[in-house]
């Protein structure tokens, strides 16, 4: 049994910080483990850690590793349908219990992707990617290590290709700048990239489909994030800020949970050195289309568990305010949950059957049903923006104008309190809790993140478009056949 | 190997049909296998058989039987997850391939159904229904039997339990009139027994919860269609007429495909003796709401196999519309094909999810996910109308304007072709054809079909209410919990 | 005082009557009159005329003609917003008590483009059809005829133009073939002209925008509906089957309203000559854009009028649904005759407002708001379905899978009028008549009507994009201004 | 003319700026003029005065006012639907320009509210209420004042009656404490009122139904902002914290519009005495729903003029999002962009239509149609949602994950400027900027403002309920009628 504890995470990331060059609101960040910007990254994957030892979910949140040893799920290659499944059921159960993005499901979807593509790359090309990336995946299996992946380029200008963009933008694609003996350099930058710099390991791979001539563009490679030349800059929107002056303010009222929502990183690579141990592709710029693939069929199908997560945390918000309002028992309130529940079950059931329908690569790792977890991304913004919308309701408008919770200590503050408070069963701090939660999902960056995560609509349906094409012919060949209409 | 011919099947209906009391349009249908009525029913099922013998659709349209054979998939006892997701694989595969209700997915859901049940009874009351349904099942099974499960009474006023209504109306519920030494005598009638008539095999079940004294209206049995007492009467729509008339006109462009739309009989009991060995629950009241809860937990998760097929056929017709009218290729047809298809996937998902969770009953039998079952059949009708909206603009006006076929030959057919003729490629008659298809499902039962199929969607909605009270709990404690707000 | 009774209306018919070439499934219509294909047409003419002259809807159905008298609505020049309003109103009583297609809507949208277009021709061409129409027009609100518009050329291969097309197929567009002294000689074929052969002035106008060389397709005349060439070949959906065997059969419980579904008519010219009072356009290409631009405006946004009586009648058919099955009074159900109220109001709102917004032409005739126009048909699409898929579920599967009412008097007849019997305050004749009304709306042509009538959502779209293209760059410039953000 | 300049305004607030008690995050607020909190709304409330001044927007932002003076339609009593119609097109003007609530409509709302009723209670009751508000308001018109209505109360425990609160929570609910000869003494407290701080005058009113025994409850009365005994508490959201921290880190551009979003305060008043020439409700139980009934339709039915603002901003925002990022002519984003345009049009529409059928009140004001009043808010959250989830899609993950604009200058601020550079027209902090300005209508409080401004859905749909009741009968007794059915 190789399942670590929080606290070794903890070690791990204690000997890292001090060498991290981690920026947020334009100051670098000294002590990540209590910056209110990452500690709340930390508390998650902390969790994370602390809900694969529980017994009930032996079994769903670990599994058999390469070494047949009991191993976390996250750094898992799954090896059947069954096994797939569990990966959604994995994500439902995380996600729901931090309320928030877990920070180790690009990880898994990077590892099952290089997993695949370099046994492919070796297959043909006679190359060793495939062993090397075992003995890499051995050690985070052994270790029970953090990893995420790096996927999204900052891209520059969107109508010009990477080799166009290099001499007046260098960031614009993550590129190899040299190739040594001992391994290559890259630069670059990447974005969105969820919990980057609170990682044990960040696979940064290519994000888009290449030309022949466009080598320097082919890369995967693990780095770590105290490497020599990795700057991490953390997003800040508006929930970013309310839990900074929440805590200036001294009261975690106005931001109630301590698992914060998604925070994402901008990881700028100025020349980074990667040792050859650590490259799993580089230059085979056709693989670097299969590579997107792979990732994104494991992370939109298994997206849809975290989403079904998310619908529960909603659900459970919006009855916590319409209980806290009094008016939880009414007719309408009670159809109300009804619909986010509908809404968060029917995404659940897209990224299971993804996954259900899941094939088997040639490397033994199964690759979730591409059509469907195309659709499963979709489905999961149909229903959850509905899910918000009607939440959007359940609070009433406290949920957006509630006071700070300063105030009901402030010089009115008895008034205040008695003004906010509704159900007599319930204090105003605990009121303005609850709302606080509802707001973080009707008021804040989960709905972009919904639309956007795993890539946005736009590249669903292009993926889609392509599998229509394919199928269309028998499609009408069979209306012909039903009206006897000869071709 | 025990699969059966379409001729087997034939065989089998002419022997039974000088006994049958066939009505339809106010008339006793003499022969059943020429009717406009029935005989598409017939093409149908016998393409069940056709396609069952099919090699490529081995394993998935076949199965093995409890002695072992090679069954079809149809009068199959689920074993296995895996077996529940070939269900609806199955569904997808042959109603496309007819483009209609194979009108034998009712019968399939009451043989599992039945299987779990009589399990039951006999558990915990020492009877000996579960053999008596076996010796039963392996006849079907060996003789492939065409079952189909008449599940809904016709009611009569609903405010009213069963016992009320019976001195008014005997008919409402069906009951049990006699029990006798060698069997029992049953009365009352059911409706939307999609393609009745022309089935081997009946199973007459409960189709409601029950109390303790209602004793008389706990009942599952097994009739053959020409028993003594059993009437049935054809529903006549508004394409009944049309395939009628489209015969009296001499023509069938206007009514194209030889597989109809789904054809429902209303079936009157009028003290039908059953005998003993064809008699699986008798007064046991409890068991008679985990029938229904089996049947249609089988019933509406495999649903989305034929609702997906069903998508793919609106698809093709839609596409074949644009190619006759010459306008496939523009970008804004393309787009709404494309939605036909999102449409029909996510729908597809949905069924599949709810086998993939399913689970394993005391029996053996497998049961799909109850909470995810009635989740897809609320996503079907979510998507399937959406897809039946985008198909009513793909035709144009046509699809319900087209002039009768018998005017291309009439007094002035030579200018009506000309008139009709779009795409040079096509011929007038083709392009009315095409139409008509298309007119099937945006101008036809078939949206009333997929609202009321599996049951309303309130009957849905219910269902999840009861899923939902016993998950809320938790959810909201977990909701608790993340704001640390303790109770 | 110029209203017509409705034996006005009637002795017109009759003297036309003999010279008719009016074609139904494939046979001459001797007797309009009587015709099961055409009677209903005729009887809501007769009710347009018995409801104008009813003192309630005094202002409403009627208005103030050229010549200061009192004249129906529907032959009317709108003349202020608050006309353009009345006219939604008037669509709205009129099709709510019809539960149809009024018949009369395109002639007058008809009207009202022609006269902006005459006169626009007029002043700028210093020709004199606007002097002429107004000649025709004064005549037509004398008499209160009925008048229709034909206005969808049958197109052949939609990715030609007509000059293209017109040596193979002499019917796509209609044209000009002979340019008289007295007048002028056209063929060509229309479809989708709903009720044509029963009106009494039939204008025929170009149906799309034309290049300059394209001279013979622009046109624009009256002709009456027994000129010489003129021939109607008559739409034949499922319902015109279903009406025509009910009365075969001798019961009109089947089809239960003497009012019927919307009868369109394929109308070819066949070298039809129509003298020069008649000729309203012939040959100036430029405004026949124009032409059909304004005839879309009155009928996108007049038909939000008759949009919203529909969904009148499928709320009033689906609560007596619910109460003849005794469940009128559940909440669920409740809720749900709701919603179908709710998209009723909604669109009826869309048709208003494009009318509030309307503009004074320099003819002083008024055009419903362009842009809002289209987004009223869009609008009454989204809405529409919605009422029909509610009502879809409110009958319950009876509704397409009802016997025949001629089941109630067959050889069982007993048993089956037994069996249908629900609400004891309900007859099963009442029963049937009632599920039939709602199957009209839920299982009939009406879907594909809401879809294509008044062009497909596609041209809407198309007028939308145009539009927006004018307001987008203010738009992005007030944008730009908010942030501060100089270009 | 009387309409004022927006630095008369400022002389107003001056003046009472010294008396004010205002708090935000638990502080008083010292000089509301610079308070990041306060002085947005400041910025919002000079412009609807500039606006006003404007020659193009002559007759709509501004009326005739009760001196036959020109007025600001903000202070209108509205005077025919062309009146009221205008009223839409001013909030959409208004909105659009400042891309956020006017902060003036909801005292426009009630002063036609009040101006109704009043009249009614004079009527019935020969009080002298009308002509009291008559003289408040000829004076609110003279000098051009910002009049906000306070509406919501604080409310406790949903399930009690106020009277059953009183003791325990003196707050729930105004109230009179104390009447006196000069006045009367009120107590309560107000929420979700915009901008109230920054008024010059607040209508404080009854906000539900009440019945014979709680006269103490039915109040509407005038107060100024600095009255003794009221105290404004500011909401505290994540965009008020996002906006203060940007100020406190010297930079605009993560809070780059200086217009700000919905800033409400709630109000507590404690024993205030309000002399009697600004009391107009004081005990008449009767009138209060009917206040509340008048003022929401007003609210109701306006509303869709700033949706329809807030969609074209939103539209804007999403535009130049895709131009900054390279990408604007995409289809792909055109079409999108397109769905915006039709979502905000539709919107709009309802509103005006709502407009169009208003009524005269006996007192000669003329009030929005209810249905559609009601109708209006309801489509407004169906299409502004949508617009919101599309706008979702146009930025990118930037719209929430972009680093703080600091960052561009901090330590590694080259390195992050050439990361954010995307279309090379505009410099990172313009992209910034335009990210930021989208993110506030994608991952701000909007969405909730949608859904609970003018009251929660569940008070528009118990509204339609109402009216629907009486429509009901007539509607089902047409469907009688359509098929011959006698009752």
């Amino acid at each position: 049994m190789v399942l670590s504890r929080p606290e070794d995470y903890i070690s791990r990331l204690k000997m890292r910080a001090k060498n991290f060059n981690i920026y947020a609101m334009g100051e670098k960040i000294d002590d990540p483990l209590e910056h209110p910007t990452t500690k709340p990254v930390i508390e998650v994957l902390k969790k994370t850690y602390e809900l694969a030892l529980m017994p009930e979910y032996k079994g769903i949140l670990t599994a058999e590793g390469l070494n047949n040893d009991k191993i976390n799920r996250f750094v898992h290659v799954e090896r059947s349908p069954e096994d797939l499944i569990k990966r959604v059921k994995s994500q439902r159960i995380v996600s729901f219990h931090v309320g928030n993005c877990n920070y180790r499901c690009t990880g898994h979807d990077g590892i099952n992707a290089l997993y695949a593509v370099t046994y492919e790359i070796d297959s043909e090309l006679n190359t060793n990617y495939h062993k090397r990336f075992i003995e890499f995946l051995k050690n985070v299996q052994k270790e029970d290590l953090v990893v995420v992946t790096a996927m999204t380029d900052v891209k520059g200008n969107r109508s010009k290709r990477p080799a166009e963009l290099k001499d007046s933008n260098s960031l614009s694609y993550i590129h190899i700048v040299e190739e040594r003996n001992d391994g290559i350099v890259i630069s670059g930058a990447k974005m969105h990239v969820s919990g980057a710099a609170l990682a044990d390991e960040i696979l940064v791979v290519s994000t888009r489909s290449l030309t022949d001539d466009e080598k320097e563009f082919a890369v995967a490679v693990a780095i770590k994030p105290d490497f020599k030349g990795v700057y991490f800059i953390s997003g800040w929107n508006s929930y970013d800020s309310l839990m900074k002056t929440s805590k200036d303010l001294g009261t975690d009222i106005d931001y109630p949970t301590p698992f914060g929502h998604r925070n994402t990183f901008m990881i700028i690579f100025d020349n980074v050195f990667v040792p050859k141990d650590r490259v799993f592709l580089s230059g085979e710029t056709k693989y670097a289309e299969k590579l997107v693939e792979y990732f994104v069929a494991h992370h939109r199908a298994a997206g849809a568990g975290c989403k079904a997560a998310f619908a529960d945390v909603i659900l459970g918000a919006s009855a916590l305010a319409a209980e806290v309002n009094g008016v939880f028992n009414a007719r309408y309130i009670q159809d109300r949950l009804l619909e986010i529940k509908r809404h968060g079950e029917a995404t659940y059931a897209t990224g299971i059957a993804a996954m259900a329908l899941g094939w088997r690569h040639p490397s033994g790792v199964y690759m979730p049903n591409y059509k469907l977890a195309n659709i499963a991304k979709l489905e999961a913004i149909t229903h959850l923006k509905e899910a918000i919308v009607i939440a959007s309701e359940m609070g009433g408008g406290i949920v957006v104008n509630a006071p700070s919770a300063t105030d009901l200590k402030g010089p009115v503050g008895e008034k205040v309190s008695m003004a906010i408070k509704a159900n007599e069963k319930y204090s105003p701090e605990e009121r303005l809790k609850v709302m606080r939660l509802l707001s973080l999902w009707t008021a804040g960056p989960h709905l972009v993140g919904l639309v956007q995560g795993g890539g946005p609509p736009a590249t669903q349906l292009l993926a889609l478009k392509r599998t229509l094409k394919e199928e269309l012919p028998d499609i009408i060949e069979n209306a012909r056949k039903l009206i006897d209409m000869k071709r």
